[in-house]
């Protein structure tokens, strides 16, 4: 059949796996997962590929979920591919940590798909995005308002943690897909969330997309068009911004600071479009996961640099980054004050602990489990701000302070321990925050709760609790 | 007011008007130009700038048209600007050319314009489009299909015929428009035909707009954004193109062949997005006005570059241009046999004549006047390819035959005469194509008729009319 000749062909000019490559495929079930593995199974012998098939089972919709996973192992089973299933809690998860659903499930599900990955010894994660939800992702990102970069759209790969994140069926549409399926007889699952508007996706699909097409039934191939030709353009520009960022700027860095120069008459010979793109560089760089590189900061900082030299010129980009201009260096200064390391106390379980070095407070309260269920201690639930314990299985006192070199903590949801320093950066804490953010462990010196962050497994409000410990921090 | 503030830092930034620049400023009556009337007529003494207002009726409303042409003419009486109004009657030039409306429309605007510009030695026509219409500009490119260079919308400027195209109000949003005529008590005229969903720049505006804005109220502005990132972008990779062109193709002429050549291993070392730019401008160069730059064209192109050597590769891009590649020599060859000169004549009114060398035929056929406006002869007319006379007012015998050196007409619709080959120009026909049109001239040896291209002025159909000349051009 076409879909399988142009999988292949797509395998191979883009060079996305070779013989000997082991491929964890990520199947949920529904028709574009079931061609994927179908088709890279036909492929499998051929092109001499190992497979493996992850999926993972959210529990979002309790029966839907089981009788997913259940065809899933059974379709592996029949093709002989090995299936792993992850099962979660997400409800759970999301009630606790009050995370967007579909950004905890996202979460959950990738962190499972690079998980088997390394148990497998794959260096290959394969996903079902198609042509249709490239043309989403694109018209969703013009309507909520986009730069260049932005319509390069979802890429064909992308190399994340060691592992390569392929999607062969990038170029393909769902009808196209959809007749693979009937054609093979493919068992599939429809999720039945796919309908729900109340996600963005879901109404540029059902809505938008119909609505378009009323005046040019090939909007998603012009729009996939669009991309191909962005990724190009996209990816040039930035290896020529990256040389001029090599070329002119020099970088300084210091445990309190890091700080980027460059000399403005060079810079001012820069076409406008690398003068925009070269900015946008050196703000990522002085300020990492930081989204400072909106356009019209980007357009006040370029107007500092080309300006004709008058006064020196001093300009706050954010409350820890200036932009300064004296005569024609400007320098891009990152700097704060390291935080000094704190530790505090609570002996009871009621009381109100001021935190001065994270400019917080931490109001802490025991009821009896009944009243918790019935009325919210503070109102609304107030998501990763607020959490409740089972008072009975904290040990008191419990100390509240600023991070240690090493500490580590069972996250909520996660098997085994992680580092507080790994859930910072997941969490995208800067770095010049994290000496100020509470930690709070009980007297068995367990961390049980990073407010704002992640709470940990540790003494979960469960049926059995009598009387449950609220927290919630707020900033002062 | 805020208005005039930003049309003058936006001339001064962007400098689109220098002191002593002489403006032909273009009216239609509607709020945007009247605006801008007003504004450039505040600019112009501390500017120094003189201004002249062009409006244009093209007698589409009678009544309305005429309405309008007062309105601005009173206008710029009362802010003392000099003021040309050029009237048309564009539904009998439509009715005879079978052009599409608005594009009638447009080319006798632009006309009036420029030979407005040249009568009052202005360098500059002041137009004014703004950021609504950028917007929707942009996201008729987007539904229609577009690749990068179209998503840079509309320019500020322009050049054409030496002329400067100015758009002062192309960042100014129609509300803020609205809102300064309103404030200054500036007379406006509602265009009724803005409301006419037939035309797809209306449906954007009227329906498409306010449905995505229910997803993003900012939509507008973030398409302006998102123009103004593109033009610079573009800018420079069209600019990296051309200098990729000058370094590696290498131009052959003669009268007979145009060609351009390149080395394909140095081309494949070029990035993929600069690739694909070359491609375009060689084809552009090679085929003039052609379109032929479309994004399949440039990838199949692409493809018989970059692959590894193997035979010799000959392609047929269009009917007069070949792409063929020996070894690592790439070549575009337009060719063409030089058409021979031809010459036919028509005794009578009622016959077919072949032309060989056009690769038509011409038929025609005498009719009463009453039968030609009650049936149309050969069912409907058929734009440029079918044209009806005043027998009584042609001298027979006709003539039919090519072009020749220093052939001028006088186009239905023009004042005086234009040269047979600026009309080839203006409709992009192919030099290579130009030998083989049919001129059709009467004994008086007036052109009357070139099929496909335009009619004269001459012999035209009116009420006197009795007996009817109708001439059609078919392939064959």
């Amino acid at each position: 059949m076409e879909l399988l000749k142009k999988v292949e062909s797509a395998i191979r000019n883009e060079q996305l796996a070779e013989a000997g490559d082991r491929i964890v495929v990520a199947v949920s079930g529904g028709p574009d997962s079931m061609a994927l593995l179908h088709v890279l199974f036909l492929l499998s012998g051929p092109m001499r590929l190992e497979l493996v098939a992850a999926h993972v089972n959210h529990g979002f919709r309790p029966e839907e979920s089981e009788r997913e996973a259940d065809t899933v192992a059974a379709y592996a089973a029949k093709l002989g591919v090995p299936c792993e299933i992850g099962r979660y809690d997400l409800p759970a998860f999301i009630a606790d940590t009050g995370m967007n659903p579909q950004a905890a499930a996202r979460e959950k599900r990738y962190s499972f798909l690079f998980e088997t990955a390394v148990r497998h010894g794959a260096s290959k994660i394969a996903l079902a995005h198609n042509a249709d939800d490239q043309a989403e992702t694109l018209l969703m990102r013009i309507l909520r308002g986009t730069g260049p970069s932005g319509l390069t759209g979802i890429p064909m790969r992308r190399t994340e943690k060691k592992v390569e994140l392929i999607r062969p069926l990038l170029r393909i549409y769902k009808s196209e897909i959809e007749r693979h399926c009937a054609g093979y007889g493919i068992p599939v699952c429809r999720d039945s969330s796919n309908d729900q508007r109340k996600y963005f996706r879901n109404a540029v699909r059902l809505d938008v997309i119909p609505y378009l097409r009323e005046y040019n039934d090939k909007l998603p191939e012009s729009l996939n068009r669009l991309a191909d030709m962005m990724q190009a353009e996209d990816d040039w520009m930035e290896a020529e911004a990256r040389k001029r960022f090599a070329e002119l700027v020099e970088v300084g860095r210091s445990s309190e600071r890091i700080e980027c120069s460059l000399g403005a008459t060079r810079f001012a010979t820069l076409h406008v479009a690398l003068q925009r793109r070269l900015i946008k560089l050196i703000l990522n760089y002085v300020f990492l996961d930081a989204d400072l590189s909106d356009y019209a900061r980007i357009e006040a900082v370029r107007s500092v640099i080309v300006r004709e030299q008058g006064e020196a010129i001093s300009l706050d980009l954010h409350d820890r980054l200036k932009l300064i201009r004296e005569y024609d260096t400007v320098r891009f200064v990152q700097a704060w004050q390291p935080p000094e390391p704190y530790e505090y106390f609570m002996e009871n379980p009621d009381g109100l602990l001021l935190l001065p070095e994270a400019g917080t407070e931490l109001e802490s309260r025991l009821i009896e489990a009944e009243e918790s269920s019935a009325v919210p201690p503070w109102g609304e639930p107030n998501g990763h701000l607020e959490a409740c314990f089972d008072y009975d299985l904290l040990h008191f006192p419990l100390t509240v302070r600023s991070r240690q070199p090493g500490d580590r903590m069972e996250p909520l949801g996660l098997k085994g321990t992680k580092k507080v320093k790994d859930m910072f950066i997941d969490k995208k804490v800067p770095p010049a925050a994290r000496g100020r953010v509470p930690l709070v462990l009980d007297a068995a010196g367990r961390i049980i709760w990073i407010p704002g962050v992640r709470r940990s497994t540790h003494a979960t409000v469960s049926e059995t609790t009598t009387r449950v410990l609220v927290m919630k921090v707020r900033s002062v």
